[in-house]
Protein backbone atom coordinates (compact mmCIF):
# COMPACT_ATOMS: atom_id res chain seq x y z
CA UNK A 1 0.00 0.00 0.00
CA UNK A 2 1.54 3.46 -0.93
CA UNK A 3 0.32 6.25 1.36
CA UNK A 4 0.53 10.12 -0.07
CA UNK A 5 3.78 11.62 1.06
CA UNK A 6 1.97 14.68 3.08
CA UNK A 7 -0.27 11.88 5.07
CA UNK A 8 2.62 9.77 6.10
CA UNK A 9 4.61 13.16 7.51
CA UNK A 10 1.22 14.38 9.43
CA UNK A 11 1.05 10.19 10.49
CA UNK A 12 5.07 10.62 11.70
CA UNK A 13 4.56 14.62 13.27
CA UNK A 14 1.33 12.85 15.38
CA UNK A 15 3.83 9.98 16.82
CA UNK A 16 6.50 12.58 17.88
CA UNK A 17 3.74 15.00 19.61
CA UNK A 18 2.25 11.91 20.85
CA UNK A 19 5.55 10.71 22.51
CA UNK A 20 6.28 13.98 23.84
CA UNK A 21 2.44 14.41 25.27
CA UNK A 22 2.94 11.17 27.00
CA UNK A 23 6.10 12.59 28.88
CA UNK A 24 3.18 14.13 30.86
CA UNK A 25 1.63 11.26 31.96
CA UNK A 26 2.73 9.88 35.31
CA UNK A 27 2.51 6.51 36.21
CA UNK A 28 3.70 3.44 38.30
CA UNK A 29 5.93 0.55 36.68
CA UNK A 30 5.12 -2.87 36.86
CA UNK A 31 7.50 -5.91 35.83
CA UNK A 32 5.11 -8.84 34.05
CA UNK A 33 5.81 -12.17 34.30
CA UNK A 34 5.05 -15.28 32.78
CA UNK A 35 6.51 -19.01 32.05
CA UNK A 36 7.36 -20.91 28.99
CA UNK A 37 6.41 -23.99 27.66
CA UNK A 38 9.57 -25.06 29.19
CA UNK A 39 8.66 -23.75 32.36
CA UNK A 40 11.43 -21.23 32.28
CA UNK A 41 10.50 -17.48 34.00
CA UNK A 42 9.98 -14.52 31.89
CA UNK A 43 9.41 -10.85 32.46
CA UNK A 44 9.41 -7.09 31.34
CA UNK A 45 9.52 -3.86 32.95
CA UNK A 46 6.03 -2.29 32.10
CA UNK A 47 3.91 0.87 32.54
CA UNK A 48 1.12 0.24 30.23
CA UNK A 49 -0.79 -1.49 32.85
CA UNK A 50 -4.16 -0.77 34.72
CA UNK A 51 -7.57 -2.12 35.72
CA UNK A 52 -10.61 -2.97 33.39
CA UNK A 53 -13.62 -3.79 35.87
CA UNK A 54 -14.03 -5.28 38.80
CA UNK A 55 -17.32 -7.05 38.05
CA UNK A 56 -15.29 -9.26 37.17
CA UNK A 57 -11.86 -8.06 38.65
CA UNK A 58 -9.80 -7.87 35.84
CA UNK A 59 -6.59 -5.90 34.62
CA UNK A 60 -5.22 -4.87 31.11
CA UNK A 61 -1.17 -5.35 30.14
CA UNK A 62 -0.55 -3.88 26.56
CA UNK A 63 2.43 -6.05 25.11
CA UNK A 64 4.64 -5.17 21.89
CA UNK A 65 4.55 -7.67 19.24
CA UNK A 66 8.09 -7.90 19.20
CA UNK A 67 8.63 -8.08 22.74
CA UNK A 68 10.02 -11.64 24.17
CA UNK A 69 6.77 -11.64 26.44
CA UNK A 70 4.45 -11.24 23.63
CA UNK A 71 4.91 -14.97 22.33
CA UNK A 72 5.34 -16.22 26.11
CA UNK A 73 1.65 -14.79 26.88
CA UNK A 74 -0.22 -15.79 23.52
CA UNK A 75 0.76 -19.39 24.78
CA UNK A 76 0.94 -19.81 28.56
CA UNK A 77 -2.69 -17.11 28.56
CA UNK A 78 -1.02 -16.24 32.25
CA UNK A 79 0.95 -13.51 33.59
CA UNK A 80 1.31 -12.32 37.06
CA UNK A 81 1.68 -7.58 37.73
CA UNK A 82 4.22 -6.99 39.95
CA UNK A 83 3.68 -3.48 41.04
CA UNK A 84 6.77 -2.28 41.97
CA UNK A 85 8.10 -0.09 45.08
CA UNK A 86 10.45 3.03 45.21
CA UNK A 87 12.71 0.83 46.55
CA UNK A 88 13.02 -1.92 44.01
CA UNK A 89 13.34 0.93 41.01
CA UNK A 90 16.98 -1.14 40.46
CA UNK A 91 15.10 -4.33 39.24
CA UNK A 92 14.01 -1.91 35.77
CA UNK A 93 17.97 -2.25 34.57
CA UNK A 94 17.79 -5.84 33.75
CA UNK A 95 14.20 -6.12 33.16
CA UNK A 96 14.41 -3.31 30.32
CA UNK A 97 17.54 -4.39 28.53
CA UNK A 98 17.84 -7.94 26.82
CA UNK A 99 21.09 -7.99 26.93
CA UNK A 100 20.79 -8.41 30.96
CA UNK A 101 17.85 -11.05 30.51
CA UNK A 102 19.86 -13.72 32.07
CA UNK A 103 20.21 -11.30 35.66
CA UNK A 104 16.52 -10.56 35.87
CA UNK A 105 15.60 -13.28 37.95
CA UNK A 106 18.37 -13.17 39.87
CA UNK A 107 18.21 -9.81 40.73
CA UNK A 108 15.55 -8.99 43.49
CA UNK A 109 13.60 -11.26 45.81
CA UNK A 110 11.74 -13.07 43.69
CA UNK A 111 9.76 -16.13 44.80
CA UNK A 112 8.49 -19.66 42.88
CA UNK A 113 10.52 -18.04 39.73
CA UNK A 114 12.76 -21.46 39.53
CA UNK A 115 9.74 -23.29 40.69
CA UNK A 116 10.08 -27.26 39.50
CA UNK A 117 5.46 -26.72 39.44
CA UNK A 118 4.58 -25.28 36.78
CA UNK A 119 1.46 -23.98 38.77
CA UNK A 120 2.94 -20.77 40.48
CA UNK A 121 4.21 -17.45 38.44
CA UNK A 122 7.41 -15.42 39.29
CA UNK A 123 5.94 -12.81 41.74
CA UNK A 124 7.97 -10.45 43.97
CA UNK A 125 8.76 -10.32 47.58
CA UNK A 126 8.03 -6.52 48.61
CA UNK A 127 6.34 -5.41 45.60
CA UNK A 128 3.59 -2.89 46.23
CA UNK A 129 0.81 -5.21 44.78
CA UNK A 130 1.42 -8.95 43.42
CA UNK A 131 -1.92 -9.42 41.26
CA UNK A 132 -1.96 -12.68 38.74
CA UNK A 133 -4.06 -13.34 35.70
CA UNK A 134 -5.76 -15.37 33.24
CA UNK A 135 -6.04 -14.05 30.29
CA UNK A 136 -9.79 -13.88 28.89
CA UNK A 137 -8.93 -11.69 25.68
CA UNK A 138 -6.77 -10.57 23.32
CA UNK A 139 -7.04 -7.54 21.49
CA UNK A 140 -4.37 -6.97 19.17
CA UNK A 141 -4.23 -3.32 17.78
CA UNK A 142 -1.28 -1.69 15.77
CA UNK A 143 2.30 -2.86 16.90
CA UNK A 144 0.64 -4.43 20.42
CA UNK A 145 -1.80 -6.70 22.08
CA UNK A 146 -3.89 -5.60 25.18
CA UNK A 147 -3.81 -8.79 26.89
CA UNK A 148 -7.03 -8.88 29.16
CA UNK A 149 -7.08 -11.04 32.29
CA UNK A 150 -9.35 -12.05 34.56
CA UNK A 151 -7.57 -11.85 38.19
CA UNK A 152 -7.26 -15.07 40.18
CA UNK A 153 -4.89 -14.05 43.41
CA UNK A 154 -3.86 -10.62 44.62
CA UNK A 155 -1.14 -9.69 47.02
CA UNK A 156 -1.19 -6.53 48.89
CA UNK A 157 2.58 -5.11 50.81
CA UNK A 158 1.09 -4.63 54.29
CA UNK A 159 3.44 -1.64 54.86
CA UNK A 160 1.31 1.25 55.13
CA UNK A 161 1.65 3.59 51.11
CA UNK A 162 3.16 6.63 52.55
CA UNK A 163 5.98 4.56 54.36
CA UNK A 164 6.82 2.19 51.45
CA UNK A 165 5.48 4.37 48.28
CA UNK A 166 4.85 3.09 44.64
CA UNK A 167 7.67 3.67 42.17
CA UNK A 168 6.81 6.86 39.61
CA UNK A 169 7.47 7.32 36.52
CA UNK A 170 7.58 10.68 34.69
CA UNK A 171 9.22 12.03 31.50
CA UNK A 172 11.38 8.82 31.52
CA UNK A 173 13.02 9.19 35.03
CA UNK A 174 12.00 7.87 38.33
CA UNK A 175 10.04 10.40 40.52
CA UNK A 176 9.65 10.59 44.10
CA UNK A 177 6.30 11.74 46.03
CA UNK A 178 6.33 14.36 48.48
CA UNK A 179 4.32 12.37 50.77
CA UNK A 180 4.47 14.96 53.89
CA UNK A 181 2.76 17.88 52.01
CA UNK A 182 0.71 16.04 50.20
CA UNK B 1 -27.57 -18.77 36.25
CA UNK B 2 -26.89 -19.75 40.21
CA UNK B 3 -23.25 -19.08 40.97
CA UNK B 4 -21.73 -21.80 44.33
CA UNK B 5 -22.11 -19.74 47.16
CA UNK B 6 -17.88 -20.62 47.71
CA UNK B 7 -17.24 -19.05 44.13
CA UNK B 8 -19.49 -16.37 44.71
CA UNK B 9 -17.87 -14.91 48.55
CA UNK B 10 -14.22 -15.89 46.80
CA UNK B 11 -14.85 -13.68 43.60
CA UNK B 12 -16.07 -10.62 46.15
CA UNK B 13 -13.13 -11.05 47.76
CA UNK B 14 -11.00 -10.92 45.03
CA UNK B 15 -12.29 -7.63 43.92
CA UNK B 16 -12.08 -6.06 47.25
CA UNK B 17 -8.64 -7.09 47.21
CA UNK B 18 -8.15 -5.66 43.95
CA UNK B 19 -9.25 -2.64 44.90
CA UNK B 20 -6.77 -2.65 47.82
CA UNK B 21 -4.20 -3.36 45.12
CA UNK B 22 -5.10 -0.65 42.98
CA UNK B 23 -4.41 1.86 46.27
CA UNK B 24 -0.73 0.71 44.93
CA UNK B 25 -0.85 2.15 41.57
CA UNK B 26 0.33 5.59 41.15
CA UNK B 27 -1.17 7.52 37.98
CA UNK B 28 -2.14 11.05 36.06
CA UNK B 29 -5.79 12.00 35.52
CA UNK B 30 -7.47 13.07 32.92
CA UNK B 31 -10.71 14.84 31.89
CA UNK B 32 -12.31 12.71 28.33
CA UNK B 33 -14.82 14.93 26.67
CA UNK B 34 -16.81 14.54 23.69
CA UNK B 35 -19.96 15.57 22.01
CA UNK B 36 -23.35 14.23 21.99
CA UNK B 37 -25.38 14.24 19.17
CA UNK B 38 -26.95 17.83 19.96
CA UNK B 39 -23.59 19.72 20.00
CA UNK B 40 -23.98 19.48 23.66
CA UNK B 41 -20.24 18.92 25.59
CA UNK B 42 -19.88 15.70 28.11
CA UNK B 43 -17.07 15.29 29.70
CA UNK B 44 -15.93 12.92 33.10
CA UNK B 45 -12.36 12.17 34.99
CA UNK B 46 -10.79 8.68 34.37
CA UNK B 47 -7.07 7.68 35.64
CA UNK B 48 -7.73 4.40 33.22
CA UNK B 49 -6.23 6.07 30.16
CA UNK B 50 -3.15 4.83 28.49
CA UNK B 51 -0.42 4.58 25.09
CA UNK B 52 -2.12 1.40 22.91
CA UNK B 53 0.98 1.83 20.29
CA UNK B 54 2.93 4.57 18.58
CA UNK B 55 1.89 2.12 15.16
CA UNK B 56 -0.28 3.90 14.36
CA UNK B 57 -0.54 6.31 17.74
CA UNK B 58 -3.63 5.63 19.78
CA UNK B 59 -4.63 5.87 23.21
CA UNK B 60 -7.08 3.46 24.88
CA UNK B 61 -9.81 4.99 27.96
CA UNK B 62 -11.65 2.11 29.90
CA UNK B 63 -15.29 3.95 30.44
CA UNK B 64 -17.85 2.39 32.87
CA UNK B 65 -21.06 1.46 30.76
CA UNK B 66 -23.25 3.05 33.68
CA UNK B 67 -21.29 6.52 33.39
CA UNK B 68 -23.22 9.09 31.40
CA UNK B 69 -20.15 9.40 28.84
CA UNK B 70 -20.29 6.44 27.76
CA UNK B 71 -23.40 6.08 25.84
CA UNK B 72 -22.00 9.64 24.20
CA UNK B 73 -18.87 7.66 23.36
CA UNK B 74 -20.66 4.97 21.21
CA UNK B 75 -22.58 7.37 19.18
CA UNK B 76 -20.17 10.25 18.52
CA UNK B 77 -16.98 7.76 17.79
CA UNK B 78 -14.39 10.69 19.15
CA UNK B 79 -13.18 11.82 22.28
CA UNK B 80 -10.47 14.17 23.93
CA UNK B 81 -8.08 13.16 26.96
CA UNK B 82 -7.26 16.37 28.72
CA UNK B 83 -4.45 15.12 30.75
CA UNK B 84 -4.71 17.59 34.32
CA UNK B 85 -1.77 19.65 35.65
CA UNK B 86 -1.42 19.73 39.39
CA UNK B 87 -3.14 23.53 39.46
CA UNK B 88 -6.10 21.79 37.69
CA UNK B 89 -6.84 19.85 40.66
CA UNK B 90 -10.44 21.51 41.71
CA UNK B 91 -11.88 20.30 38.19
CA UNK B 92 -11.89 16.47 39.27
CA UNK B 93 -15.12 17.22 41.67
CA UNK B 94 -17.81 18.94 38.98
CA UNK B 95 -16.19 16.05 36.72
CA UNK B 96 -16.90 13.62 39.07
CA UNK B 97 -20.42 14.28 40.68
CA UNK B 98 -23.17 13.85 38.81
CA UNK B 99 -24.39 16.06 41.16
CA UNK B 100 -22.72 18.96 39.36
CA UNK B 101 -23.13 18.40 35.91
CA UNK B 102 -24.53 21.85 35.23
CA UNK B 103 -20.41 23.34 36.41
CA UNK B 104 -18.61 21.34 34.45
CA UNK B 105 -17.29 22.92 31.24
CA UNK B 106 -17.94 26.62 33.30
CA UNK B 107 -15.53 25.55 35.79
CA UNK B 108 -11.78 25.92 34.07
CA UNK B 109 -10.69 27.32 31.02
CA UNK B 110 -12.40 25.46 28.49
CA UNK B 111 -12.35 25.95 24.58
CA UNK B 112 -14.77 24.82 22.07
CA UNK B 113 -16.89 23.48 24.95
CA UNK B 114 -20.17 25.55 23.46
CA UNK B 115 -18.71 25.93 19.80
CA UNK B 116 -21.35 26.52 17.45
CA UNK B 117 -19.38 24.10 14.89
CA UNK B 118 -20.06 20.10 15.38
CA UNK B 119 -15.74 19.90 14.92
CA UNK B 120 -13.97 20.78 17.84
CA UNK B 121 -14.46 18.79 20.91
CA UNK B 122 -13.75 20.30 23.97
CA UNK B 123 -10.19 21.26 25.36
CA UNK B 124 -8.64 22.35 28.65
CA UNK B 125 -6.25 25.46 28.33
CA UNK B 126 -3.11 24.76 30.66
CA UNK B 127 -3.49 20.95 30.24
CA UNK B 128 -0.48 19.09 30.65
CA UNK B 129 -1.42 17.12 27.16
CA UNK B 130 -4.40 17.81 25.29
CA UNK B 131 -4.90 14.25 23.22
CA UNK B 132 -8.27 14.28 20.21
CA UNK B 133 -8.69 10.30 19.01
CA UNK B 134 -12.02 8.69 16.85
CA UNK B 135 -12.91 5.49 18.11
CA UNK B 136 -11.04 2.45 15.80
CA UNK B 137 -12.50 -0.26 18.06
CA UNK B 138 -14.78 -0.80 21.24
CA UNK B 139 -14.17 -3.87 23.22
CA UNK B 140 -16.73 -4.95 25.97
CA UNK B 141 -15.47 -6.46 28.93
CA UNK B 142 -17.26 -6.89 32.36
CA UNK B 143 -19.23 -3.54 33.77
CA UNK B 144 -16.49 -1.61 30.82
CA UNK B 145 -15.73 -1.18 27.35
CA UNK B 146 -12.27 -0.64 26.18
CA UNK B 147 -12.28 2.80 23.74
CA UNK B 148 -9.38 2.14 21.28
CA UNK B 149 -8.96 5.65 19.65
CA UNK B 150 -6.78 6.57 16.71
CA UNK B 151 -4.78 9.82 17.76
CA UNK B 152 -5.82 12.71 15.45
CA UNK B 153 -4.71 15.90 17.29
CA UNK B 154 -2.05 16.50 19.89
CA UNK B 155 -0.92 19.44 21.88
CA UNK B 156 1.33 19.71 24.89
CA UNK B 157 1.70 22.33 27.61
CA UNK B 158 4.49 24.42 26.66
CA UNK B 159 5.97 24.91 30.09
CA UNK B 160 8.32 22.54 31.23
CA UNK B 161 6.99 19.46 33.40
CA UNK B 162 8.88 20.37 36.69
CA UNK B 163 7.90 23.79 36.34
CA UNK B 164 3.81 22.80 35.71
CA UNK B 165 3.96 19.10 37.31
CA UNK B 166 0.73 16.58 36.47
CA UNK B 167 -1.59 15.89 38.71
CA UNK B 168 -0.91 12.10 40.38
CA UNK B 169 -3.38 10.27 42.09
CA UNK B 170 -2.39 7.71 44.53
CA UNK B 171 -4.51 5.83 47.48
CA UNK B 172 -7.63 7.75 46.41
CA UNK B 173 -5.85 11.44 46.97
CA UNK B 174 -3.52 13.63 45.12
CA UNK B 175 -0.27 13.54 45.92
CA UNK B 176 2.62 16.10 44.64
CA UNK B 177 5.54 15.35 43.46
CA UNK B 178 9.05 15.92 44.77
CA UNK B 179 10.74 17.57 41.50
CA UNK B 180 13.80 18.67 43.63
CA UNK B 181 15.44 15.67 44.55
CA UNK B 182 14.75 12.95 42.13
Amino acid sequence: MSIPLAEEASRLDLGADLKTAMRRLAGSVAIVTSRDADGLPHGMAASAVMPVSMEPPSMLVAVNRSAGLHAVLQLSRRYCINLLADDQHALLEPFSQSVLRAQRFHSGPWRDAWSEQAAPLPWLEGAGAVIECIVDDAVDYGSHTLFIGRVTDVRVDQAPVDRHPPLVWLAGRRTRLDLQSS
